[in-house]
């Protein structure tokens, strides 16, 4: 675009244009405003890209990020191992998390079903859930478990958007047969929301799912 | 604000954060991004940023970025030397490059006169500019130059706004003892902007800058 900037400049605007919903204008002012900070905050922001993925990885249960081969929450024994809130990504875990609600496990699929992108079931950490409810229906064989009149529950916590709403269905038609407790999170109007500018599907979403008051 | 990411991806979303522009949400969706994106993408953002003051000085003369000590404007011998464009930022010299109209050489002021932020004369390369043009009135002095009959100009393209047109006053002032030809970039209606939509300013501005058409 601008052969005007000096070429490590514009190696950075060219980097920083690559990141989603940063477009060329912004990255050229995210370009300057480094160029005028000083060189500590530059320093901090080179290492921290570079340091990213170092001691990252999957949880080997649930798949969310970790720095051992198990997350927090997974060891956590304070957390109900058999309620787990299936989602799309790890941002969802984080947002579900500041909540402070809910006490159970979590399971990250890293995406939803979608056929025009070509992303199916295999692409999604599904077969990992599966497994697991498998291991979790065999720990109710043993006598030894705890507290085995405790249910397990699945909560599909994908996006209430067609994929979202595809990949929710589609593992419930695969979870059923494990004979356990399957359940959507609420769709509806959001808090503080206004009835009169909600679309007609989350007004309708908002009515089925109408709970009793008295 | 998260102890629920890890500290590797929490450090980068802290220093994506204080880029301007970026809030805790878009940072947090930009070092999602990065992490599921390939290694080289990863170092190529890293070496980008490290390397972004790596051979870059500020021209000796006009204060725009530069591999050398003079930038390629000042040393190109095809602009008009005795045509300054006062801007006051970097990008705005490559903003007006990209039209291609304008055939003379800039001067950067790193700013614009701000009392409210503290910003004086003193900040910002206004002493620089005078004395450029100090030595260019020198330079007419001399019966060998070939041009003399060429006036010399400022024109102010400081930001139409506020703080802008304070900066082109104060510079009209400083720089009428020099008996040169000083300009105001037009301030009008945008192309494809409406009347309509105008705002008063504007509008009396455009009013006041028309031109004849006849």
């Amino acid at each position: 675009m601008s052969s005007f900037l000096p070429k490590s400049i514009q190696d950075l605007v060219d980097e920083f244009s690559k990141l989603p919903s940063i477009g060329p204008k912004s990255a050229q002012r995210l370009a300057m405003h480094l160029l005028h900070s000083p060189e500590k905050r530059i320093q901090g922001l080179a290492d921290a890209v570079n340091n990213l993925k170092k001691g990252i990885q999957f949880c080997g249960k649930c798949w969310n990020l970790s720095e051992d081969n198990l997350c927090k929450i997974c060891v956590d024994g304070a957390r109900e191992a058999r309620q787990i809130c299936v989602v799309e990504e790890i941002l969802d875990v984080v947002a579900l998390e500041k909540t402070g609600e809910f006490k159970g496990v979590y399971h990250v699929l890293h995406g939803a079903l979608s056929p025009v992108d070509g992303i199916g079931p295999e692409h999604l950490k599904m077969a990992e859930l599966l497994e697991r409810i498998h291991q979790l229906k065999g720990e109710d064989a043993l006598p030894s478990i705890e507290d085995e009149n405790k249910e397990i529950e699945v909560i599909l916590a994908t996006n209430p958007g067609m994929e979202g709403e595809t990949t929710a269905l589609y593992l419930m038609k695969k979870l059923v047969p494990f004979d356990i407790k399957i359940t959507r999170i609420a769709r509806g109007l959001p808090v503080g929301g206004d009835l009169d500018y909600a679309d007609e599907i989350t007004l309708s979403r908002a009515l089925q799912g109408r709970a009793q008051y008295n």
